[in-house]
């Protein structure tokens, strides 16, 4: 079902440039990732590899070479689940001069040590004196260093912040079709349960800077971003993606982050919400406040009264004891081994999930509605403060990265209606397709890799490795794997080296966007790739290919 | 054992001026604010009434006469609960001159219409051609205006906004150990458990102007105030007082406010928060943030691993299912008519409170951890909003006022701490005494009561009625009814009607403070009551005696 709505997106992106959101992309299962590890022969190609390995999802970008031969180019995916093939359907690209397919795809940090468990029993190390490397960022790249070592694996570890400003750059100057902003339609009010949006693709800016970048993952960061190599972490919060997730957990008896975002769907969160009519009965007129504005998530759960203890209120609690301990005995039978699974079969689970886990409020408030809640707040939230830190910081645009997005709907619309109702329709939410992996594809080519295929010191890598894969410099054609019309535009000139000079880092001047009184100390220590070129010409000429590639597949 | 730790707050403030807070005032229960209403005579006496009806709280002020010939003087909620004693001894103020005393007490919103029935039950109306009018504010005002019609009491409604800014500027140009700051021992990290804070009374500044009030009730409200009737609402969000207890009603046990209250004391937010260190391993040093930062709320939930379907995994699915059917057993026990009671006597409610709702996660996450989290997230979130609003508005200082702080350690700890940590000690966040009595002492003194004794429309009220009940123009002397040190400073001149004079609204000029390019409409529409003193001698006057005051308590 999720690999054909994903081809519905494609074909309409292909005819009109606005596409209407339809579903998200879907993790890679545990089973998939260990699949792919086994496939992939992680030791004797690490070097097409680059990990983000993040507090609740580890990202990894993969670049599988092209079978020769063979008639239709397969990836070593497409054997696996179909989970995993609409997964890579929707952000997958075929690279024939980089001479094989970058895959994107994303599993949960919680099972690492299994991954890296199997990585261990599956293969032996195949130099013994010269570990292989491979590229790593995120804050799981520290902590589980010493997990990979073990196994023969030495993780190149990047700076965090570097690499996925280095990805966004990288996305923002070359790729065509990646950037969009979506138009909330007019009855998309906050409170309204069902958004229809579509997305509106933005042509690459020869020059993005200033701008301000919003990664939500598990805790929030807002980067300031000046130029190619200069940013600045302004702020951040820890009311991210892993407080939306951690949160439905408890509250619901969901298991996977998309089974949460599922049941979203299906969700009205003016169920839960306390919105500014049930306190006003009305609109707050004064403030111009409608009556459908949430004015505290969650509160409609405060205004419920606590049962006097009469008989007849008891045999209310009588009967969501018996239905309490029957949705526990169900459990119960999905967690049996091998018989767990017939009843998986028939549904039970899916059922199971409908429900909260607050027994003595299921009756009360549905499973659907408190995750959309949770999920509004966080989106709401999270889009609040960026406007604010973008005024703060004089920045006129907002691109929403990390892998809580997703492309989701409702995250998308809420995101986009709190960044219109906030600037009061000045600044506009901007997204990315690949949102997830601005750190995996910012490690992936913030290191020059063919000039120093050895063991990379963590020093080293952090102050000298500027340039990309060298296999990136070279002329690169676009052809998307799937019917996705994504149109990725790669660089003009073939084995132009010059593209991603090495720079020392010099001292930076502070910013003449800043607030006054307030000083801004650039984070220098952390040099990132100069991937913009420096003459205009050529950044010109990119998106003049861009426009024109567009053309011809309109026409 | 609340009511001791409130003397004990008394007595130390009285010595030092440096308070160390230890328990938070409590709720008036439902039983408490019905057996009050019953007292005081509602019909007779309305005009001694304010009331501020929030989505989650009702607040009442309410002047209580002096009985003559009695040795003691007894308040009737003396004769209540020790509940309601305590709380009366933490905020009210015996004022001779007005004849009575002043309290302050709040129930919750929910239970308001048992009161207004009980009102019906227990009272005719006294002159059915001329109602009993009671000043009222907050949305309930507006949304429950029928139902108090219908016994009888005409509700002469008046602009949240106002009345909360109009009651802070009263206590803060008139009142002296009112307004506080704490100091965060060094040892008070973000993601520590147990916060030793000391309270800073702050001496009231004769031109507080201009400042911004983040008022924290069910939502937040972040108004900028720049004289004493001109205001703005900058901004809000929806994550506020009723997020934290409505996400803690689903989330635990607890049936109150006051419950979860209780329960945050025993409680480590670690046990439940992705700390940096959960995620780098470490500290992320090239941030400057410690392993012990907060890197996504409720971020260790996400991290737990779901268990596989074994037969070892099925028996810890049994013992689950076996507590689980115990715990709602416990709840049906409690919930019985009489017999309840007896298990309640027993401690079995309190030990359900102590356990998560969700029985699936009780054994790995404890209530009171998961109690703790939501507070500080909620309580960061604000502060961090707060700061933000603050620097694009450009004033100095940030009171937090409304019904969530309520002189909660955690909660004041944990503002305080975020303001210090993204200002970088550059503002302090301030608190008051009677933060969640704004809208109430701003609805009470914001309109001329003996003059227009008769029914006021509300379109009169919010354009004309500007003075503030004649009874507070006479000489106030201060008294407090309790140990309670804190000396409430009134006005210096007897029967000078002019510290009130009704003022005509003017056209307000846009701030010099605010942003650039961004257009300022103050809410001219909403006069305020002109309360302070337009010579600066009279304010100068007045802090003198407070500082008098406090001298002589001292030495």
């Amino acid at each position: 079902m999720k690999g054909a709505s994903g081809t519905e997106v494609n074909s309409r992106g292909g005819t009109s440039g606005i596409e209407t959101i339809l579903e998200p992309p879907t993790l890679v299962r545990k089973g998939t990732a260990l699949a792919v590890l086994k496939r992939v022969n992680l030791l004797a190609e690490s070097n097409a590899l680059a990990l983000d390995i993040g507090g609740s999802l580890a990202k990894i970008l993969y670049l599988q070479p092209i079978e020769r031969g063979s008639v239709e180019k397969r990836l070593c995916i497409d054997f696996l689940e179909p989970v995993a093939t609409a997964h890579r359907s929707a952000l997958s690209v075929e690279v024939p001069e980089l001479g094989g397919t970058l895959h994107f795809f994303a599993f949960e940090t919680r099972n690492i040590e299994e991954c890296v468990k199997f990585i261990k029993e599956h293969w032996r190390p195949t130099n013994a004196e010269r570990p292989n490397v491979i590229r790593a960022t995120g804050g799981g790249a520290y902590k589980y260093c010493e997990l990979f070592r073990a196994v023969g694996v030495e993780l190149s570890t990047r700076d965090e912040m570097a690499c996925t400003v280095a990805g966004l750059n990288f996305l923002l100057t070359h790729f065509d079709h990646e950037v969009y902003s979506v138009n909330i339609s007019s009855s998309t009010q906050i409170g309204s349960p069902n958004p229809v949006v579509q997305r509106n693709y933005v042509d690459p800016l020869p020059d993005p800077y200033p701008y301000l970048l919003c990664h939500i993952g598990s805790g929030v960061s807002f980067i300031k971003v000046i130029g190619p190599n200069r940013f600045q972490r302004v702020s951040g919060t820890s009311l991210g993606g892993g407080t939306f997730w951690g949160l439905c957990r408890i509250l619901t008896n969901c298991k996977t982050f998309d089974e949460v975002i599922e049941l979203t769907k299906h969700g009205d969160n003016s169920r839960v919400d306390m919105l500014v009519g049930d306190i006003y009965g009305g609109a707050y007129e004064k403030l111009g406040l409608d009556a459908n504005v949430i004015a505290a998530s969650f509160g409609k759960v405060t205004m419920r009264k606590e049962p006097s203890p009469t008989w007849a209120n008891f045999r209310r609690e009588l009967r969501r004891f018996v239905v309490g301990t029957a949705s526990l005995f169900i459990h119960l039978l999905i967690a049996l081994p091998f018989l767990g699974n017939i009843f998986r079969w028939l549904g039970m689970e899916r059922r199971a999930h409908g429900t909260l886990s607050n027994v003595y409020f299921s009756r009360h408030f549905r499973a659907e509605d408190v995750a959309l809640s949770a999920l509004r707040m966080v989106s709401y939230n999270v889009a609040q403060l960026a406007y604010l830190n973008a005024v703060i910081e004089g920045v006129p645009r907002i691109y929403f990265g990390g892998s809580f997005v997703r492309e989701h709907p409702f995250t998308v619309s809420a995101i986009s209606y709190a960044v219109d109702f906030w600037s009061k329709k000045k600044m506009q939410a901007l997204f990315l397709v690949h949102d997830g992996y601005l750190g995996a594809l910012g490690s992936f080519i913030g290191v020059d890799w063919t000039d120093s295929e050895q063991r990379v010191t963590e020093e080293s890598t952090t102050s000298t490795c500027l340039s990309p894969p060298s296999r990136l410099n070279s002329e690169l054609g676009v052809n998307c794997v799937s019917g996705r019309s994504h149109r990725r535009n790669r660089r003009k000139k073939s084995g132009d080296r010059s593209i991603f000079p090495p720079k020392t880092t010099s001292e930076l001047s502070p910013s003449p966007l800043s607030v006054e009184n307030e000083t801004k100390q650039y984070l220098s220590d952390i040099p990132l790739p100069p991937i913009v070129d420096s003459t205009h010409e050529k950044r010109e000429g990119w998106t003049q290919i861009a426009r024109k590639t567009r053309t011809l597949n309109r026409s």
